[in-house]
């Protein structure tokens, strides 16, 4: 994460931290924390996660890779961008980032940049979540599931990718956040 | 949420839900779901929070209202909008922002929208964030923080905004997407 001025202005104590629960899906420490102000925090709940990514993938004939898959918090099947968490095998997050769409949509080559790097939450949640753009690629391979991924592929125009946002269809935050700057920054 | 074509398609079954943790500020809910494929995920975890509003609050002058607190997750402070959760005695999210935007920096009246509804992680997290656009705001009161709010109020240019975005110093995924929809629809 970059660093910028006053980063580290009114820092809280911990007093106290503990694990409560270290499962594969779901890290939460519960911590005592004291405000500058002298104020208590008696439970203050901080939830880890590993570095997320995700793609703005767009193929050479100009259309953008999205998935469309159920997701089980809100009930719901939307499209998404492909997107993924880095293994502790992945170099890095870009490597992470190709890895994934290649692995969820067979797709891969073309070129990539850095995009965004956005905090899930930065009061509750550790992790940053890494936005890759990646432009002409092409379909190199088949998808490559795991077992509770159920993930079909689609292709769409910007112009297509954009309505669903307006629209509230693309309803995944951390995924919002890129494709409006992505559009902000590639007016139709 | 406004509901779209095939929402409902490849719901996954639950097979069994029990509640892991119950506190004010953390709802954790662990299932066993069955996929349409017939795979079982015997571990999922659902974070239940309440609604969350978000404010694009712009002065008669054209300024943007912007926060400044610590945000302990990633240990570091740095500006955000004007953000909160909604009361069980809030009628509204619009009516819950417009408290939160009083009592978190003073500044009120002004004309509001609606203007992005997002979900946190439609995976893992079962609550929806709304963003409004509120201009013609002004100052009408003071703050009235909370024990352990620590939160300083200041306003920027547009113009000032969106470099914080574009250089990462604007962390925060959920404010991030508003604010570049509003940089889509109103270019410098």
């Amino acid at each position: 994460m970059k660093s910028f001025p006053g980063d580290n202005d009114n820092k809280w104590t911990v007093l106290k931290s503990e694990y409560l629960f270290r499962r594969p899906w779901l890290t939460v420490r519960r911590e005592h924390t004291r405000l500058p102000n002298g104020n208590e925090c008696p439970e203050y709940y901080v939830l880890e996660y590993p570095t997320w990514m995700n793609i703005i993938a767009i193929t050479k004939e100009g259309r953008m890779v999205m998935v469309r898959q159920y997701r089980h918090a809100l009930g719901v099947t939307r499209y998404e961008l492909c997107a993924g968490i880095m293994d502790s095998t992945d170099a890095s997050p870009l490597e992470a980032a190709q890895r994934e769409l290649m692995e969820e949509t067979g797709y891969g080559g073309g070129h990539w940049q850095e995009y965004a790097v956005l905090a899930q939450n930065p009061g509750s949640m550790n992790n940053l979540v890494y936005s890759f753009l990646a432009t002409d690629v092409e379909q190199l391979s088949t998808q490559h599931l795991e077992n509770t991924e159920d993930i079909s592929v689609h292709l769409f125009t910007p112009t297509e990718v954009k309505r669903m946002l307006q629209e509230g269809e693309l309803i995944q935050a951390l995924h919002a956040a890129p494709l409006w700057k992505y559009f902000c920054e590639h007016p139709a």
